[in-house]
This record gives C-alpha cells, sequence and structure tokens, in this order.
C-alpha cells in the first residue's frame, strides 16, 4: 500500500494546549481553590506553568510512561500538571479521593505512581495513606508556601516552590500518539478497580468530537464549567474540549455545594456546566429555597445516572437552562451519546420531545453502537429490544491496564459496556439496567431498575431493590425487596395492587419481601452482590 | 515506549457515510442534476448506492491504490462515486472541468486515472479528449438510460446500468489510515499542474475539525449547501463534514447562476452556503434585481479570494446573513483559518469588529500558523510586520504526488503556501498578497495587491497591475501598470496625486506605464509572470 502524502503530525495532548496558548492565550481559566481563594489564570499562563512542570518532573528523573498520581479537585494547579504530564511524556493518573481508602492504596500501587500530587484537602488522608503508598517517592503538595502545613510529619514538597524550579521554554515531549497520556480507575463493584489508560490519540480525537457542535455548542465564546471532576473520566474531557475550542474555564475546586457553584455560574457568566444529576438536584432546591438564578447558564451536560423527567422540566421552565442527557463510562474516554435534537425531535411538541430527552442520547462521530443478545446477535432498534449495549471507537478501551481481566472485546471488537438498553428507530439510546441485574425471564428481559423505580413509588415504601433469581421454567424471575417507610404499614397485597396496571403483568414479581435495610456501596448505589448473596438460598413459591 | 490500551479504529473516510447512514440515514441529500430535475436522495441511500459503486468498482478489477477520475458537479452520484471510491480503497480523483483541455489530459494521465466518471454537460469535452486519456479503461456518464446520448462515437457505460450491478451489502475495505483516499491537481500559474494526494486520516480529521462549532456551526439541524465544486479542494470538505455530523446536503449541479442557486436555497431551506465571493456577488446584485430573499440563510463560508467589505455589510443590512470568510488551499484541504468571532471581537462595536471581519480568520485546531521572513525567522504578531505565511498539520500537504517539486516542508516541518500575511495579536491572519508578487524594498515587503486595489479607485482607470522591478540600492521597486477607461485622459501625473495620501509615501510606484491590456490567466487572475516577462528590460529611472 502506498501511503498518501499528508504531513505527520500526531495527534498529541500538548496540542491542545499549545493551541489554546497561541490562538486563545487570554482566554481565562477561573478556579476556585483549596485556599478559598478565585484564581484567575488564562490559557497562556497554564501552559506556560505546565511547561514549568514538564522541566521540574524531567529533572526529578520522570520519565516517558511513568505514571504520576493525583489526588485533586478540578484547579488550575491539577489542569497544569495534567498537561504537564503528559506532555513531558508521563501519565496522569487521577485519583478519586472518595474511594475507600484502601481502593486508593491497591490503585496507587497498582499503577506504580512515582509521584503524588495532591489538595490541602487531602493532607489527614495522606498522612494515613503514606506508608502504604510503595512507589510514591514524592509527595508534592498543590498549594503555595503560605499555606504548607507545619504540624505534618509528612516529607512534602510545596507545588508553587517547585515548579518555579521548571523551566516555562522547556520542550515536550514527540511520541507516537498511542502512547499513554492518562490512566484512570474504573470504581467497579465487584473486584478490584481496573485501570484505563487513556493514549494522545484518544484524548485528542475525543476532544475534536467533544468540540462538535451537536455535542456541547462549545467554542471560543463558550464559558464552561466541568462540575464533574477530573478524576472522574477526565472531568468529561472539558480541560481538553476547553482548550481545543479555547472557551473559557471555570473550575470550582473543592466545593460541590449549590450556593458556591451558583456564585460561581453567575459570576463568571458560565453558559454550561457539566455535572451528576444529584449536583443539579440540590442547585434546584437551593434555587427554589433562595428565588436565586443561574445568570447566563443556558445548558447542562448530565450524565453519569439518568435524569429524571421533572428535572428536566424544572429547568425548562423556571430557568430557562437546556438538560442534556449525556452517557459514557470511564471506558469511553467518556462520551459516547450526547442528547441533542435531531430535527425530527426538535420539530416535535414539547410533550413529544421530551419522550427523546429523557433517553441518554445519540452517538457522536467515532462511537459505534449496537444491541447484542446472549449469543451475540445483533437485535433490532426499534427503541423496545432489551439488548447488551455494545461500543467501538478511537475512545473506548481495548484492554484494561496491564492485561487485568483479560480480553474485553468480542470478535468484532465490540466492547460491552455492562449496560443493558434500547434503541430506537431514531438513534437515541436508552439505559435499561446492567446486565448482571436485568432479570431474564424466559428469553425476554425485566429492567430491574424499571421496576424498582415504579415499586418505590408505592405508598408506604421508602427504598426498592429487585433482583433475578433463578426460576426451573423461566430461567430468572424477580424477587422485589422492599424497605417500609418508618411506621408505614404497607403488606404485599398493597404493593401487588398498586404494581398492578403499571407493569407488565409478565413482570410482577413472584416474590416480595420487605427488610430493614437494603445495603449500599461507597457511591451510593444499591450493592446487588450483597442482595443476591443475602437471598442466595431463597427458593421462589412458583419454582 | 509501551502504547495505550485504547482501540484501533483507523480513520476511514468510509466511516463518516457509515455514521451518516446509521444515525443520520433518513435525511435528505437533495441535489440540482443535469438532467434539469432535482433528485432527492438520504444518507442511507447514498450508503447503500455508494456500495454497488464499491463493487462494480472492484468487479472492474479496480484495486486499492488506484486512481479513479471525476468530472462532475455537485451532485448526489458524484458524492456516491467518491464515498464508494475511497471505500473500496481507491482515490477518487476529482478534475476541475474549467482547466484548459491540455492540462485536463495532463493530469489525468499523470494520475494514471483508470476509470473516468463524468456529467453529461462534459460528453462533448470527453470526445475530444479520449484518445489523448491514455490510462482510461472506460468513461462512466453519470446519468441514466434515458439521457444517454444516441449521436457519440464514444463506447459509454452508463452509470444507472452499471451501479445496479453492484452490491449493496458490499463490505468496505479496510485499509491503514494514511492509505491516499483523494487526489485534486493545484491550477498553478506556473509550471504542470502538481497533485495533492488526500489521505483517509487527513479527510476525517478535516472533517470533524470543519465540524466544530466555530467553524461552521454546522449539526444535524443545519442544511448545508456547498456552491464551491467537489474538484476545488473538495467542496470544502462539505460531503464528508456534512455526513460527519448528519446535516441535510443541497447540491446545484451544474448550477452557478443566481436564480437557480436563489430557487435552491430558498425551497430546501438552506442555512449554511459556501462559495467563493463572485458567486455572492451576482446573488447580491440578483436579489438586488429582483427584491428577492435568501430564506432561511443565516451564514455564508466564503473562501478563494479576499471578501469586499461592502459585501459583508450588505449581506448583514438587507438580508441577515453573516459572511464569514475563510482561507485555505488546494494542499491544506482545504481549510486553514475561519472568521468565526472570538469574545473580544464579537463584544466590539460594529464598525470595529468589521476591522476583524475582513481578514481571512483564525486557524482551526489542528493548524499550526506562523510567519517567517526570508531567512526563516519567525516574524511578530502584531497585525502589521509582512510575512511568508507558513502552515503545518495532519490534513496539510508534505509532498506533490509522485514527488513532483521536491521538497516541500523546511527543515521544521513547515509548508510554505505562498501567501505574505499578517498575523495579528488577536490571532487574525490577513493575506496582502502573493510572496512571489510582493515588492521587497530594502527589507520591508510592499503589497502590490494593496497598491493595486488603490490604483483602480483612481478615476479613468479600468484596470492596475503592480510588479517588483530589480532597484540597485532598494533591491526591488513597484512599477504600476494601468489601463485607462475608454475614453479616459488620465495622466501619469493624475495617478500621482490620487495616489498621495493614500498609500505610504515608500510605497509610491517608481515608475506608472499605461498600456492597452494587461494579461490574464484561465481564472481571470492578472498574469503576472507575463508582465514580468513584458518588461524585463525595463529600467526604472533611478537605478
Amino acid at each position: 500500500m502506498i501511503h498518501g502524502a499528508m504531513q505527520d503530525w500526531p495527534l498529541l495532548v500538548w496540542k491542545l494546549i499549545d493551541h489554546a496558548a497561541e490562538n486563545h492565550g487570554q482566554r481565562e481559566v477561573v478556579s476556585w481553590t483549596c485556599e478559598g481563594v478565585v484564581n484567575r489564570s488564562t490559557w497562556a499562563s497554564v501552559r506556560q506553568r505546565a511547561k514549568r512542570v514538564a522541566s521540574a518532573l524531567r529533572a526529578m528523573g520522570i520519565r516517558p510512561g511513568d505514571r504520576v498520581g493525583t489526588l485533586a479537585w478540578n484547579t488550575h494547579r491539577h489542569v497544569e500538571c495534567w498537561y504537564g504530564i503528559s506532555g513531558m511524556g508521563g501519565v496522569a493518573h487521577t485519583i478519586n479521593p472518595r474511594l475507600f481508602e484502601e481502593q486508593i492504596v491497591y490503585i496507587a500501587n497498582h499503577a506504580e505512581d512515582r509521584l503524588l500530587f495532591f489538595d490541602l484537602t487531602f493532607v489527614g488522608l495522606i498522612e494515613k495513606l503514606a506508608p502504604h503508598l510503595k512507589t510514591v517517592e514524592q509527595f508534592i503538595l498543590l498549594t503555595d508556601r503560605a499555606h504548607m502545613p507545619s504540624d505534618t510529619l509528612l516529607d512534602l514538597v510545596c507545588y508553587e516552590d517547585w515548579i518555579s524550579t521548571g523551566h516555562e521554554d522547556e520542550p515536550w515531549t514527540d511520541l507516537p500518539e498511542t502512547a499513554p497520556s492518562g490512566l484512570c480507575y474504573t470504581s467497579g463493584t465487584t473486584g478490584n478497580p481496573k485501570g484505563v489508560e487513556y493514549t494522545h490519540r484518544s484524548n485528542v480525537l475525543h476532544a475534536m468530537a467533544a468540540c462538535m457542535t451537536d455535542t456541547f455548542e462549545a467554542g471560543a465564546r463558550s464559558v464552561i464549567m466541568p462540575i464533574a471532576p477530573m478524576y472522574h473520566a477526565n472531568a468529561w474531557s472539558i480541560p481538553y474540549t476547553a482548550a481545543a475550542c479555547g472557551a473559557k474555564l471555570v473550575m470550582g475546586g473543592p466545593a460541590f455545594d449549590a450556593p458556591t457553584l451558583q456564585k460561581l455560574i453567575v459570576e463568571e457568566e458560565v453558559d454550561l456546566a457539566l455535572a451528576v444529576p444529584t449536583i443539579w438536584l440540590s442547585m434546584m432546591q437551593h434555587l427554589e429555597k433562595t428565588g436565586g438564578h443561574l445568570g447566563k447558564l443556558r445548558r447542562t451536560g448530565v450524565g453519569g445516572s439518568a435524569v429524571p423527567q421533572s428535572m428536566i422540566e424544572t429547568y425548562d421552565r423556571l430557568h430557562n437552562v437546556r438538560v442534556v442527557q449525556l452517557w459514557g463510562m470511564t471506558e469511553m474516554s467518556p462520551l459516547g451519546t450526547v442528547g441533542s435534537p435531531i430535527p425530527e425531535v426538535a420539530a416535535l411538541p414539547y410533550a413529544e420531545e421530551m419522550a427523546f430527552r429523557i433517553k441518554q442520547g445519540r452517538p457522536l462521530f467515532g462511537v459505534e453502537m449496537c444491541l447484542k443478545d446472549d449469543e451475540g446477535r445483533i437485535l433490532p432498534r426499534d427503541g423496545k429490544t432489551f439488548g447488551r449495549l455494545m461500543v467501538r471507537g478511537p475512545w473506548i478501551v481495548a484492554r484494561y491496564f496491564k492485561g487485568d481481566g483479560g480480553e474485553i472485546l468480542d470478535a468484532e471488537g465490540w466492547f460491552d459496556t455492562g449496560d443493558v438498553a434500547t434503541i430506537d428507530p431514531l438513534g437515541y439510546m436508552q439505559i435499561v439496567d446492567r446486565s448482571k441485574d436485568v432479570i431474564k425471564s424466559g428469553g425476554e428481559w425485566i429492567s430491574s431498575i424499571d421496576l424498582e423505580n415504579v415499586a418505590v413509588g408505592c405508598p408506604g415504601i421508602a427504598e426498592a431493590a429487585v433482583i433475578g433469581l433463578p426460576h426451573p421454567k423461566w430461567d430468572e424471575r424477580p424477587l422485589l425487596v422492599l424497605v417500609r417507610k418508618e411506621g408505614a404499614e404497607v403488606s404485599e397485597a398493597d404493593v401487588r395492587a398498586y404494581l398492578t396496571g403499571r407493569i407488565a403483568k409478565w413482570w410482577m414479581p413472584d416474590a416480595i419481601e420487605f427488610v430493614d435495610e437494603i445495603p449500599h456501596t461507597a457511591t451510593g448505589k444499591i450493592k446487588k452482590v450483597a442482595l443476591r448473596e443475602r437471598f442466595r438460598d431463597y427458593r421462589l413459591a412458583a419454582a
């Protein structure tokens, strides 16, 4: 094959920050910091300081391919570290501080992080963990001399002192574009967390796709605030995306409370902000209580879990803010689908359009998507058929870090998201369940989530969980586990009466059990593994 | 170097049409055809028929890497051929039918085109050229059986018959993304045309950049009409871009007249149309004469030559259409810069913003740009300093087809655009001249174009051309060559009086000559080579 004759210009992460510094150098990067002040920086300054980081890392003996950990909020310093580490060929490993301590230790050791950058918030945590972090040679505290703690036994490096030893004319490292650039561990509910190693290529392509009009409509006139943290799938790529399109970047640092976020949104004239539904829920309540507004905010990208219809409607009606659903995974860099309207949907009356807006959206260019059954057959896109959601694309994982979990793509290169979904004829995908939670009843699949959502609406019910139990005839049938509201006296018969007519007949649980408490994971999700364990010997009446 | 672990998903042109067919299958592709009717197609149909093209090409023995020529207007059939050829690994070679006949023959032979697809418009031309096209094995006429000419001696293949022999479930060809996908020759004013061979990678990356919000603001709700022809640097990539973002595509086929274009724009609800300034000039005159309007058109992308300020203002004022300047080259796929406003400029009063809108714009992500002097030193971005405009990026040529012209990048990988430009502190680039035409006077550069533009405003002057002549002290000094309007009696002294105060003192031409006629190229540009030849022995008075 004769190759064409276009320039060899590898897609490297440092080209994003170079582009931003050269073409949008004065555009602001504003952070609420751990020191409790607002820091005003620019893309030019972020590059300059990222170069100092790269230079200082080299001086410390960090080499291309080495992992460098961060335990930090969204701030200009974290962004500088990110670009500085990747820019010298290192792998920026963002660690989620909300994980259990033993998970953090496991992750940092598994990644063999040679350095750890961390925020003031985590001094106490690091004091506890440091003895267990076997590969970390230096702990660098992301603050200035004035804020260095005096009462710690840790041997800490002061970031602002350290960065001043680096050179701002340091060259970036030339790398093949498939070289690793970042590392992020999934918070698996079973087994140890697994690492997803992003490449320069995957990050740059993902940023370009995120800059496409129908993704975020973001450009140089945008002011974007990623409330999703950088350790949560790259803050949904916003620090890359904003650089690629030259947007102003606003970051909340350690703040996730509605009053601080609202203040930043209004004062910095944020027009696009991205966060999980719980953030927007508490913002909604805050605004209702205070009668406040969201300034110039016009769109929110919301992902992480499904968005309730009432939230979409409230933001439309009260705040003139369009809630756009996003769906993705750590394994997908993370963006897979976006709920931007296509003309067929945009033309619908409000109520009919809503039927699409409550879905998770349509795939970006670069993401291929299909539904498969358990035998690997492609399923129809009829909006009804449940199937395993499979994805392919240049920013989707091929294998986990160090080969953990073995071969994870099927014979045709599809990655199984672990989600069960429908895809409608207009291409809108809707998650209906996790594939390990869906109940496989006689060849048809029942969504445990849908069943839980209906059941929790029954008067007197505080929480509901559904698991599948073995059944000789139907393979699996649902068991509904319920927690009563304090003092409520709702009976099984009441629940069955409530469910009748609200769910398909064949979805009716074979058994209903009342318990005092349903177990949860660290992030608040129902721990179905534990439930299944608890009801392991349970026998369904019909079985 | 350990490579990261993201999926290997090569950037191939057929992934654009697959994306469009799968996610925007019902979106329309509308063409005004050579048969004088409007054809209504869809992205799903374009892919289906492109697969038939790929299948039929394979059946004819066309192999990956083979060049297949097209001599055709913008229609659905041309788009099908384009995707079909690239999709089976062939190289789609779009030939400009407006070139001189000997250039077309040279190009087709140099490319070794094995097949030639052509429109009804060109039957007469092909009858003349066929005997000279040494490598073309078959001539395929892009029409149906009913429109096949009966009175030609050519042995023609009827496209609609031929495409029906192909299979619509034909697989695409897997290729490395650096494989060639398309070929387009520059219409060089000196020497033979040189070929630019686009790769799958360069086309896909360019399409992604063109889908970025600040490029065209185009998405699935857009209706885009590329009036720039596909043989003119890929119709500025619109058939790729529209597929990537799922926009409706409207194409004018052989029509370049204002009434037909206006009708299409209004009836098909085009909101973005792209063409050279002359098209928009004649549209402006047409609308003025007829009192017509442009329906839903809101933006025009205008490139190919500088846009007069009066045109920008007229479209703003009378038609509510924003004229956005584009700059690029065949060698750049073609997009280099776009005149979308950044916040600093968008905030200016109208008249001050205009000072930026008359420039050629700012670079897309993926295009690096700098100014160099003759010694290769980087020049300041002060909006004043003239320099050679140099570019780098993944959709910019590294070498011409077959190595014509030898090494074309400098030691740092920059491609010399042949333009002289300024770049201002906000990053807006403005072309001031071609580097072979700029007059190098004592280390400072004088723009021949600017001087011509001022001189042609002098009463009694019909046309003006400026060339540099050797000067012992200043290296070069300008000679102004003028054609008087019929019956005008303007003298050299009149011209000098007119120029005084309108140009910098040191720009005053050393000599002024009146001639009957100024020579032009086929595309209407001043043939400065011929002028320099004519005045080769001319001695400037001061010299």
